[in-house]
């Protein structure tokens, strides 16, 4: 039996990945359905090449062109078509690479559709993760990790049981600004943080990386995915970026694993799951061509945004929520040339100031504080 | 439930770190019986401290000595002693710490009687892989490595599939002459060799490190503990002896152990196994100290012993038994001065190259290998 899988955020990084595994292994797997944005270009050259029996687009004007170009595949646009492929297409998996928090309402979708989730939207997790996990506790719903850091977690806890944990220890390659002092920070251009070191990667991702807001992200995926206290989930500088992440059992016995950094893998392992199947064109780890691996403390003074994120978390509610909304906005704006590199977290950190948390919001509450804060920074912006 | 431990060699030095991993956890384990040689001073701190109801040494007039002094204590000797150790005492699992060849009747006998081996005598599997693993699997009994380079293997394993194995991947640390030439190992002394960079272990083990048999040694024993052809074996140089051992899998992820050398882990784990205990005084792993894991690849020509193990392996049948004999008596030759370093491996050659191997031997034969390869090696002596 094929694997039915359906995509959200088909062109971004992780989605064209996607489409790579999907595509070299057809007995395994089956797309069923995926999602795009505005980058029709894109959506064409899949369509062509994938012919999905149902693509969601952002815009009805785009969808209505792409209906009559391909009109063997049902074309469908906006929210109601991204909850459609998310959840109303008899998918096996879902795997959601939508970048921000506007992958939360799909999520919810599926899971209530009983659909196994591979997320690579952070995002959703961070803003709403005690909503997304509790839902899918009730309806019985796996939730597999596609970030490569909880890929490694969730690999190195197979056979393992959870209480015997005594930490998680996330990798950070340090992005692309991890050599220059917080001073240095000051004139980088948006050039100069597109280029990450080691990983292929989104821009939002990429930036965030840079911030090191990512990691924080990961922070708080991480306390959602494996219900890990924070005190227990620490960060570990690795510039190499091999040792994708690890666990530390209470026999002090650490768990890792490593790899090239090639996403396939942990987006493969998440559709293939709970088997592993071959890799097509592998990437094989030599660790004596590398030679050598660097490990270092994280520096939470001169790495603002984990701080930020590791009390963000710790204050729980729509703190997280507000956080995230925050380095959204400020991201964007970041990337439009609207304000410097450094006030990214600044613009995050007095965001997280004026808002009051609520401690147990239901999805209502979140959603308000996403809009809510977005606005604040707007208006922040000089 | 206390699961209940029979001791095999426990004055060495993985039977002392066994010993200290029961005592520390008196409400998981029971020590029901344990087997010594001649060091008799040290079965007596043992026998005063652990007081277990029975204990078998070597020699009858040693057993008749303690047996007075400590009279609610059941003592036997010689090798009836030591099979009634390993497999008449009801135990759950047995411990088989002890050096070289002598491990293989008792680790059978235990078999046979249903009981779970953690085999950190890895001298038997060399010699008898077949046999031992045959009537494992026939008796449905566990071999659950101690070795820490297995004990790696064996927890990267846990939760996944043997079939979608690509290799293992075995780290050495290089031993005492890692840093040397084959040249500058003529002169090397007795003192020198025992001088592990990493590892506190028994001497036997430490001049195998040093010559790399102890390498070739295991990449024999995880042949047959993982089923495992000697094509998917590598070995990886790492001075550190901090990634313990790794697997990689079809899929190019690579699963490892890490931890700090400290061998009480592998023998806890092998002990506590399916599930995992804290550690009494724990050497927690702090990469962010270490800050720099180094590896290369083996060179083959400088370590010649690894070259040897490999052909033993492929050839099969009693060549690994003959080459496993060859040097036990080499290195106990050269213990006692009567040869030098470099004639270790050289006597392990010649030995290998005089050996007529039988195909699918018995026990006997494998017996009569054993004896006629130390002869053989004796006669070489000038």
């Amino acid at each position: 039996m094929k694997k039915k899988i359906s995509l959200l955020g088909a062109t971004g990084s992780i989605g064209l990945q996607t489409l790579e595994v999907i595509a070299a292994h057809p007995n395994q797997f089956e797309l069923v359905a995926l999602s795009a944005g505005r980058n029709i270009e894109k959506v064409r050259e899949i369509a062509a090449f994938h012919n999905p029996p149902l693509i969601s687009v952002m815009e009805k004007m785009d969808a209505e062109t792409l209906q009559i170009e391909f009109p063997a595949i049902r074309f469908l646009y906006g929210a109601e078509g991204l909850e459609e492929v998310a959840a109303n297409t008899g998918a096996d998996v879902l795997l959601n690479s939508v970048i921000g928090s506007v992958g939360l309402k799909p999520t919810l979708a599926a899971i209530r559709q009983g659909i196994t989730i591979a997320i690579a939207n952070k995002e959703t997790l961070v803003a709403a993760g005690d909503i997304v996990m509790a839902e899918a506790k009730r309806y019985g719903v796996s939730i597999l990790p596609v970030d490569s850091e909880h890929s490694a977690i969730f690999q190195a806890l197979n056979g393992e049981q959870t209480k015997s944990i005594s930490r998680l220890i996330l990798t950070a390659s340090g992005g692309s600004f991890r050599d220059l002092t917080r001073d240095q920070l000051t004139n980088v251009t948006l050039e100069q943080a597109l280029a990450h070191p080691n990983w292929s990667m989104g821009n939002k991702l990429t930036i965030d990386s840079a911030t090191m807001f990512n990691k924080g992200l990961e922070v708080i995926e991480a306390h959602h995915l494996f219900n890990m206290p924070y005190d227990q989930i620490d960060c570990l500088l690795h510039k190499e970026s091999i040792i994708h992440s690890m666990i530390e059992f209470e026999d002090t016995s650490v768990m890792a694993q490593l790899g090239s950094p090639d996403m396939r893998v942990p987006i493969q392992y998440a559709l293939s799951y709970p088997d592993r199947i071959p890799m097509k064109d592998p990437q094989r780890l030599k660790l004596e061509d590398i030679g050598t691996l660097h490990f270092e403390k994280m520096d939470l003074t001169r790495f603002k945004a984990l701080a930020l994120a590791y009390e963000a978390g710790r204050i729980g509610g729509t703190m997280p929520t507000a956080m995230n909304a925050a380095n959204e906005m400020a991201v964007s704006q970041f990337m439009a040339g609207h304000i410097p590199f450094v006030q990214i977290d600044e613009f995050v950190e007095r965001a997280m100031e004026q808002h009051q948390p609520v401690l147990e919001p239901n999805l209502e509450a979140i959603l308000e504080t996403d809009m809510q804060t977005r606005k604040i920074v707007y208006s922040m912006i000089k």
